[in-house]
């Protein structure tokens, strides 16, 4: 029989770096990962989808292993042209990262569904294991800051992440629904994976879908998480200073709360360096496994997969 | 008094070439470029506006000098990550000069019009004589053909020019406009070079525009036009294959004669080669002058706009 599908929801660069893992130890149908779309905008007519592209780009080998994001070896003649042209420049779109947006833009205008070409998209770039966007539908994360609502992108490359949150609002999430992919993969008994992104704006956007959370909730959908704070920081991103700002504790324990408490969550894999909130976390009601979970390279990728993958399926035995 | 300004009527590389010279000899204020429009289409989501961009690189100096479009030193990181990506990539888009494109998208999206978009495109490089588009309106040529009907650029790149023509439509042109800065200086007492550009598919297309014949025929406006047949063949371009497709005599004679016969012009400008055919194109009525017309450098550019401007200094002071 074959094992029941792993389901990793995912960011961008965090949560590519664990996807990737599991794309190394897990064959094709045996998972799916899904992204986050809240972060998706319009820029200069192109549609972007800066979480899709980077798990993309990243299971495809040719993500830039420096950022994380973009492309290794990209060129930014266009940015350069444009940037002559009087035109905005402020989001770095790379030559070839461009041809990306463009033929989504086409695909999306010709009347195909983001789900469609994310998968024609995957296919040409030789990703063998399945990645789709968390809906076909709109929805836009829009920041709530101490200078107005903003865009996610104008809040996170643009102001960098400077103003000071106050909330989080995902436009049209109650008129979106799950790919059918993701839809599919959530009926069956399936195990899910929280990658190490942002809680707020990466990882709720998705669990925000119809019928997500309920999914999440059955105890036949084990579900960990990989704390994205690692000694009270993000290792990339403002999870850290959203939760300062939230006057909320930045710390990996706050993580295992934030899904624990709506009951979306079944173990926690923890950084070393935080071994002391293991038993706080467990207090929660949450099985842990602490462990080295900062990923240098592939090798700890991998490693950090297997981990999570052992841990879903020891609440699976035990449930 | 200042004199009369000078409307140059342009397609793409010939064209441009004695646009350059024009522009050289001239103060931006004695000189209108207008650009043909019926070759620009849509492609990849893209506002594309070929015409107009040969004569802008030029005008600012950055086009190829070796092919006459295109950019110097252009590179193709866009085009290569798209052909990846199974798109389409006849149309050769070069990472710089699609900044162009994605910006004058983005503002004809925004709702301003193509004249005011080609305006400040122009600023942006620099460019100090005026360049408009023969129209805001849409104008787009299709070439009928033993194979069909074909939007111009897939006649004219993607297919290679092959196919054989048996006639033009301007699609939109009965409905199409002068932009206003073209209006106004036919209404003045201009005078007007048709550049050595195909007359069936870039001229054409510019006197089809309402009023534009009517303001030609007009005794206080001298019209010359520069022969873009040279020996019997065009210099780039499919204008001598389209004439002996039309069963018609690939000459200067018959360039001189296609707008003559609607009244449309008043001197021509005849290459050294085909001097055999100066006494035949003055039986037409026309005033010719016999140079050289090749323009392999800037000095052959000023020299033959210089050859242009005095034919209709010429024609001006003998009416």
């Amino acid at each position: 029989m074959a094992s029941p599908k792993t389901i990793a929801l995912s960011g961008g660069v965090g949560g590519a770096k664990l996807a990737l893992g599991l794309s190394k130890v897990l064959d094709p149908a045996e998972l799916l990962i899904v992204a986050n779309t809240g972060d998706d905008f319009e820029h200069l007519g192109l549609h972007i989808s800066p979480d899709l592209d980077t798990v993309m780009y990243t299971l495809a080998g040719l993500s830039n292993s420096e950022v994380g994001w973009g492309l290794e070896g990209e060129t930014w003649a266009f940015l350069e042209a444009l940037e002559r042209l009087g035109s905005e420049t402020w989001f770095r779109l790379g030559d070839r990262d461009l041809a990306t947006h463009v033929e989504r833009t086409r695909r999306l205008a010709a009347g195909d569904g983001l789900g469609t070409v994310t998968r024609e998209l995957c296919s040409n770039l030789g990703i063998r294991h399945p990645i789709v966007p968390m809906t076909d539908d709109r929805v836009r994360t829009i920041v709530h800051t101490d200078q107005g609502a903003l865009d996610f992108q104008h809040y996170f490359v643009r102001d960098q992440c400077r103003p000071s949150v106050t909330a989080f609002e995902f436009a049209g999430i109650d008129s979106a629904s799950p790919t059918s992919a993701f839809r599919a993969a959530l009926e069956e008994s399936a195990r899910v994976v929280l990658c190490p992104s942002n809680p707020f704006v990466s990882v709720d956007p998705i669990l925000g879908l119809e019928g997500v959370e309920e999914a999440l909730r059955r105890d036949a959908v084990p579900v960990v998480a990989v704390s994205p704070i690692v000694g009270g920081e993000a290792l990339k991103g403002p999870a850290a200073k959203m939760m300062r700002e939230f006057d909320l504790p930045s710390t990996a324990l706050e993580v295992a709360r934030h899904y624990k408490e709506r009951g979306l969550l079944d173990g926690f894999v923890l950084d070393t360096i935080d071994e002391n909130q293991a038993p706080e976390v467990e207090a929660l009601g949450l099985q842990v496994i602490v462990t080295n979970t900062v990923m240098h390279d592939l090798d700890d990728r991998i490693r950090l997969a297997k981990v999570s993958l052992a841990l879903a399926e020891e609440i699976s035995v035990s449930q």
